[in-house]
């Protein structure tokens, strides 16, 4: 198990779907931020479950409790501990998954691994641990101010919102509750989730992240190139199955004259293809990447699968889900963006003499 | 600067594309391994420039010199030093470039954050480095004998190669010098960079790379599952803008309904949309996944940019460069899957008590 | 700050003296363990405050409660979690230390590094901490079930156990409360700090651990030798000054006829002056050493000192501390060594092809 | 195998005593740093063997070669490779100890945990090594140029120097060939080591290293303290068995009101038992403690021992030794000095915001 995320900003998460409580250990954030508990909570409660009718209905608080690494307001230096504890937990919806294994879940793979698993709700492979992340991340938001990060839906299944970015006015992201700035494509998804939800099947999506104001010096070649630890970060979240920035696949179709981003006189670039990133170093333009999600794999369905012993079996889906998770994903890629950049942002004290 | 790979099977490097010698130092291999030399010679033969037509002419050797770690022909279990001289460097075509900031290349992130750099040939951003991969990628291949890894182009500019990789045959790789198994693609393909060269120009391009026999196990949830690990290592080579695995981006556009994996009584599933990885852990079937290249940044045209002091300047590109960057990468792209495997072997060891 | 222990068992702490809470996360565990946690408490039990009369007499049931990684009394290979509630927090008792800086103590550096410190009880600087690592500790040593681990008290001020631990009986060190297992010099250093204790004063002391039972291997050379780690870990308790293992500081008085360990022709030696270890790896004999603490810095006795202003002040010392650390931390220096040898135990699986 | 030293200003090094070459990749150096190669090299002079006649008489010239990471006499914040070439071997001396396990060496721990080893002069456990901590500490030394590092020789065999460092002139450590300050201990004690030596036997003795000028807040607490790191640096020293600072073992014989360092009202303490180090930070005054080697293992003497099939032999001591370890590894202690405090200066750059 690997669950330490960073390297000078560095987060240590536990817990699973179904236990106590989930919860962490920041170490390394710098002393003497002052801390914005709201901004904190409300970013929490932009990722927590039943806040809109095309995401799951389980009723969490997710009110999140600090235990140590703040004094009178402010971080001290030390590890920040951190729960929040479970509340609405209906395992027995799983009892009679306990000796199956849900096709595309980690079902099979953990009890392979392991030995043995908490099936209860997916224990710990359940995305309830991102909740952790928003914790972390709405801390790094904090340390970085003045950097500008903003995640929306940029496709859910075949209906694209093909403007650029800077053709979007991010304000208006929280306005709907799909978190697409286009209120006539948001309309169109939001569609397009709740027919997908009443026929207990589900549906895939990307999300477009953006990154301004970040300085020029992020990134530590050769093996921790920015957009790199980006891609492992977005990668890590469940349900990720691809990861560009820039150009992104389209520039694998490119020619070197259509794709070199000139420079103006003050070191800016007249395109952007580059992403922000040039030589896994931030080179202050706006770095944006897009992330895939399949479309969850719990559906709300009859299918057939196999027990723990290899019989086949029927099972009827049931339990609260998402029909799409990318709604409650846009907290989360900004939420790791924040501290893919506060550890960069550390990591660049260090490189002059 | 993050010059180290992996955790437990470690390679960490140096070296500049004009400096005496890369190399590297490869820990945490398990001692006993007897190793073919000439097998990881003929690794450094696929990726050496010069190779064919369609390459960089520049010429080198790319002999592998082991300085320890290895008694008798087999590892130790100490760690193994490794160099491989630079002995065909044409520094002076790179003294007109020394003040200047070539567009989409990492002359001026390298030269903001470090305050000097190194311009002869690009210095340590140069893919001279992946030399060094391919040192290491072929030993962990060697480690992993039963593993079965094979990269092969799948795409230049928009001559995409549709087929599924099951309907490939991987012996014929090595047939042409772009490395498509198919040959009718591969002629397209060689015809395509070869006009693209002759323009002065440059082309991208995509690669899949595929993994066969990976036991059940492998990846190490939350934070080092196994395609986060090989999409951090994919997006380390120079030029990568995109990484995805399984059903990747078009799974986005997908329903659960279809994209969910039946399984057979034997754990085995019926398709394999989720590309051999679920909840971040190997689950027996093929691995696969898609890397996308931007076309080279250097140009043997004329083009404008700006000097260290932020005058626009008109510069000619010489020197020696790759037309398209694909061929070259394939063996890159099967080195650094071979070595984040050989990570994930080893730490699978201390799954279970 | 650096809150992270090991690197395949891995402890990642948090928690202040006064805050609600401390507790961690303990990752890297192997699946399949069960636990007993009884045992676990009663290593807590041993290490708790106010559990004798020569202790501090604060009182704190030290009770923890897993919140992760724990299923049907087994490990599951995920990230354990837990927390140790604060209960009996005087911080009255620290007001008017909030602008003082105590002599050896970690007042002023804290302050100096971070810029602020939360003062109540030493807030993370407290060996508060330690509970924390007990728990980790405890569960290292039921995954290393058949190596036996004891440290018992062999000094305090300048009385000093002298004979080999050859010559004790484990069995009898929980038989008194300085945790000595010759009864008669246990006599002697109760009433050695109690006659402390009256005088306002604190006095030092050592402490001998034995390892038992060590398979051969266990040590990671060059850099994290077992000595090395093991010291390390030693080191990282407050108070502790100086460690030794084998024949220690002696051993460099000695002349290397003398010192060297001659074979038995099964391998293990006649003496053991290496202390279990050659060339930083387990040699299979047993492994000793001993730390060296230093006299607890809180004196119930007025003292001068400075304010953080820089104004010479008198203090009256005042609150719950104990006059000799080391019966305390008996069981700490048994819980990091097991930390230790279980990481090494876990990369020990990874040497061999 | 683990070859890797410190965090951010990382050391990763290989070779063997009888290889072609031992060198490493220093990482993390931070860049537009104007080296003084003529004084890296004093370093390595001060190291290397055949200086004197109380060390071994092995010629090597011991001459370092830069291979990356500098340009035009700067370190470029690239990886900086080196490599010394081994020139001297006589590796026939040791033919007749390959099935041999030397006593107190690594011989037979090697071969049980990793298999099979390298017989050859001892192999990756030879103290050769050292000369690539030689090269990185010099590095760090250039870094820290305000801050001196002396070490020297405190005793041989049970001649101690007792006199504080405070009373010693630095300058006069290499006067002679034991690096003792005080030229009537050095006489004694290199005298000691003739006799030694002519018995064909090797003795131990101690080192004291003293830092002046750090900075206040220098060390990670809770798990990377810096007295926690200096000890573990100085325990991965071949032969060293202990390790103190400040009062060290001498402070656990103390009482609390003896061993407190009162304030001045400038923040420095009047006396300092501290060692410097107050909570596993630097506080601005002397850092100094104390390395305890033993005896070399290698006696040119006849001894009885095992071969690896477990028959009792018995062995002539032949090869070119150190009858006593302590001069030449006075520049160790210093170089591994230097590169832990370059770890903690990078990481103090981060801790506040």
């Amino acid at each position: 198990m690997s669950n330490s995320f960073g390297k000078l900003f560095k987060l240590s998460t536990f817990g699973e779907s179904h236990g106590k409580a989930i919860g962490g250990v920041i170490d390394g954030c710098p002393a003497g931020l002052e801390l914005n508990f709201e901004a904190i909570q409300a970013e929490l409660d932009r990722r927590k479950p039943g806040q809109s009718k095309i995401v799951t209905q389980r009723k969490e608080p997710d009110q999140v409790e600090f235990l140590s690494g703040i004094f009178e307001g402010k971080t001290t230096g030390t590890s920040i501990g951190f729960i929040i504890n479970n509340t609405n937990q209906k395992s027995k919806d799983y009892a009679d998954i306990k000796d199956t294994f849900r096709p595309s879940h980690a079902d099979y793979t953990y009890t392979k691994k392991y030995g043995l698993r908490d099936y209860r709700g997916g224990g710990r492979s359940s995305a309830r641990e991102t909740a952790n992340w928003i914790v972390a991340g709405a801390i790094a938001k904090q340390l970085l101010a003045s950097i500008k990060i903003n995640a929306y839906t940029s496709s859910v299944g075949n209906i694209t919102l093909e403007k650029s970015y800077k053709n979007l006015n991010f304000n208006l992201i929280e306005n709907n509750v799909i978190r697409c700035p286009d209120e006539s494509y948001a309309k169109e998804m939001i569609q397009r989730i709740q027919e997908t939800k009443k026929q207990g099947d589900t549906i895939g999506g990307t999300i477009t992240c953006v990154a301004q104001n970040v300085p020029v010096g992020f990134g530590e070649p050769i093996f921790d190139k920015l957009h790199a630890r980006l891609g492992k970060a977005m990668l890590s979240i469940n349900a990720v199955k691809g990861f560009d920035y820039g150009s992104g696949f389209d520039g694998a179709k490119m020619k070197g004259s259509e794709h070199n981003d000139s420079f103006n006189t003050d070191g800016s670039t007249k395109s952007n293809l580059s992403g922000g990133i040039q030589g896994g170093i931030s080179n202050g333009m706006d770095i944006y990447f897009r992330v895939a999600f399949k479309p969850v794999a719990t559906l709300l369905q009859k299918y057939d699968t196999i027990d723990k012993d290899g019989n086949q079996i029927e099972v009827q889906g049931k339990g609260r889900h998402d029909p799409c998770v990318v709604p409650r994903a846009v907290p989360i890629v900004e939420a790791l963006t924040a501290m893919v950049l506060a550890d960069f942002y550390l990591l660049s004290k260090t490189n002059k003499f």
